[in-house]
């Protein structure tokens, strides 16, 4: 188990339990998830907030951290000598604690009683392991279905306060998760052939996630049909003329996660017209890259990529009009129905479990009701420190094209007849992820081929 | 999504019925799995149950037969428009369940109610899943805690003696997992060398796996120190002279189960002393499905293999005495601690969530306390139509060694002395998946390298 130093956690849990105040911080760590069985389980993911303030990956922990005396305890069972039997010689929990500077571990059976016994606010975080859910019904009395709205907002708040500025130690560990994910791309390119099925090249995905030790950090979108957004299917045959979206990322043995996309021509070359959307991509990303700095409203990045899709789809003759109506209107939702991007940790939308609008937003800002900006993760201002994903596409989606046609909405700005020539198109999308620094920002990670002639590159 | 004919599991369910008799079975399909928020999830692995009876491999769904009236829902939601924009075109709900033979389909929202108002017993399957616990307690007012007592102990009776024959169907479906799972252990083979990490092989393993658009059927254990036998680390460096045991199988696309192992030299061939222990643990193999046909306890099945190594070992001189006074006080297992095998199917340990003791078990054939007996999940006589691990192994397990001579276990059998020259050994398994047939037995897939000469010819 690879751990940072234990002033590190130490120096977190200290920052907790300061800015909470006063209570009973409680942080429940992952247990095993069952998959057709009990014992036969997916693989062992530990909760990304246990592993910020305590480090430690392996089911049966939990952890609390007393704001008032101080006092910090991890719970959880000491080795049995069948523990060593069976799954063989290893550090006792007691050991392992002291790394990272906690000093007094007790039996899970105790834990219970000092939640009951504590007679000020116990905080927690709202759960989303379901066995998780349980046990917070039983220790502390509150129906599932209000655990939720029942969780510490405070202690949610500095916890978004901690995890979204990255340490230097933490954002080595990212550049290792991307790295390992731009491998899995380039072979990805490599093998993409016409004729193969779309789960022979994923399987090359996999092969390199695991050469390198790591995880898959979320599952891999690998389609010829990249406009169906949510697409996890992988069985399709890679077609002569089509474009594939390759979506995936590896999470490194720290937890980290990575989040790339490319988008490979099944051809060797991209067509021209292929070409012309990917270039609109390409300068939709670096151009929102570019602008990344200390500062900057998110938000605002979104809607300038939205300005130059609809300025390139204005020179393609597919929509018509004054751009900036169209964008104040989000006419450019039809293209690129999701958000620019989101911010990006030990999760790979970093912190969702403790929720979106507190991670992505703040007081003030009030999420969009239009198509594409009502699904934008991170919405404010940028810091130093943050990591986020610039992730701009463009989609023809059939389905969804002749719904607004068929509503007739915006038909005076969206040329629909000349639309249909891109039914058949498929979607374009590239992602990368990007450290926000003092005086502006840097893509982590060794360069991944991206621009159509380093794509092209590799296809030969 | 592949589907046996709905005329197959409309027989099923009618079987179930009638078996069951009266009241209404209550069959819970499976919801994705959060891993660290919600809708981060882990691979979609549907019941098995829900599987063998429903056959729908997709989330959000639940089954009741009523065993008097003899109606049959499938519950869940129907595609929205949303649905299909960001998911794509697909069957509807309506049309999948017709397809397996199910003629009415409500929303979810209808099914608690359903429970509620029926007038006779309510039969379900003990729940492993925690999602599914909390709806079986918020139905059917159930305490967490007492829902695996309240199972209904004569559906499970039924659906294992429903699952426990596999049909020629399924039997086809097995053999290709199977034959995937022996791809990724030739891949293995081929990969394993001198100065290669643990997961630079595994990762082998996998592009075969995906590379066939399959899945895992359980975790994988690749691993230098198969002495350890619940180790799923895949950290060591193969080191010359150690010798790999590799347990790891595919899961076909209707959800069929491989499991084999097979042991592999870092050296390109085995050590004289290597070859020894595993010819032995090959002639345990191969001479205990030799002996497999309908009417045979599994039970003796194990205690042949335990006579063999027993008789094996006083050659070699680690053991000495009365071979059967030795198996009847169990002194086999220190070399050999888990059973000889487990029923396979949809499961890798077949319906393990109904309880080991059901499907492997009967009445008057009672669990033993030995170590080794005590872990075989097969006792019982087989039949016809099972399919079965057959898995023996010897293990030199320094901690197990150590703690019985310090015990001063069987001392008048066991020659600790010279042991001692194995406990940098590791440990050797090898396992098949075998077919009961009406009068002998047939070994799934294509055959895997594994004799002596089979693997070492794979490695040069």
């Amino acid at each position: 188990m690879k751990l940072f130093s234990a002033q590190i956690y130490s120096e977190r849990r200290s920052q907790l339990k300061k800015a909470v105040g006063s209570g009973l911080i409680l942080l429940l760590g992952n247990d095993e998830a069952p998959m057709n069985y009990t014992d036969n389980t997916f693989r062992y993911r530990q909760d990304s907030n246990f592993l910020y303030f305590f480090g430690l990956n392996q089911p049966g922990l939990n952890g609390i951290l007393d704001a008032d005396s101080g006092e910090e305890i991890i719970f959880g069972n000491e080795l049995t000598i069948d523990d060593i039997i069976w799954a063989g010689p290893q550090p006792s929990l007691n050991e392992l604690s002291r790394k990272v500077g906690i000093y007094r571990t007790e039996s899970p059976a105790s834990l219970p009683a000092k939640l009951k016994d504590f007679k000020g606010k116990v905080h927690f975080l709202p759960p989303y392991r379901f066995d998780n859910k349980i046990k917070l019904n039983e220790w502390l009395g509150i129906p599932v279905s209000k655990l939720g709205e029942e969780a510490s907002v405070l202690l949610i708040k500095f916890v978004v306060d901690l995890r979204s500025i990255k340490s230097a130690e933490e954002i080595a560990e990212m550049e290792e998760a991307v790295n390992i994910t731009g491998e899995m791309h380039k072979a990805a390119i490599v093998a993409t052939a016409e004729g193969k099925m779309e789960y022979e090249v994923v399987s090359r995905i996999y092969e390199k996630l695991h050469f390198y030790g790591a995880e898959l950090s979320y599952p891999v979108i690998f389609s010829a049909n990249g406009q169906t957004l949510h697409n996890h299917y992988h069985g399709n045959k890679l077609a002569a003329g089509r474009i594939v979206i390759n979506d995936s990322g590896a999470e490194n043995a720290m937890g980290y996660a990575g989040d790339i996309t490319r988008t490979i021509p099944v051809n060797k070359t991209f067509s021209q017209k292929q070409k012309e959307i990917y270039e609109l991509v390409l300068n939709m990303e670096t151009s929102s890259i570019a602008l990344l700095k200390p500062g900057i409203q998110y938000r605002d990045v979104h809607l300038d990529a939205n300005r130059i899709l609809l300025k390139g789809f204005s020179e393609l003759g597919l929509v018509k009009g004054d751009v900036e109506e169209m964008l104040q209107l989000g006419v450019g939702g039809l293209f690129m129905p999701h958000g620019l991007g989101h911010m990006i940790g030990l999760d790979v939308h970093d912190m969702e479990d403790l929720g979106e609008n507190h991670v992505g937003y703040r007081e003030g800002l009030e999420r969009s009701k239009q198509l594409g900006l009502k699904s934008l993760r991170l919405a404010r201002e940028l810091e130093a420190g943050f990591v986020l994903t610039v992730e701009p596409g463009i989609y023809f989606i059939p389905e969804l094209i002749e719904q607004w046609k068929a509503e007739q909405k915006f038909t005076e700005f969206i040329n629909y007849e000349k639309l249909e020539a891109y039914k058949d198109f498929g979607g374009i999308r590239i992602e990368d992820n990007v450290l926000i620094t003092p005086d502006s920002f840097k893509i982590l990670g060794n360069p991944i081929p991206k621009t159509v002639e380093e794509v092209e590159a590799l296809r030969a």
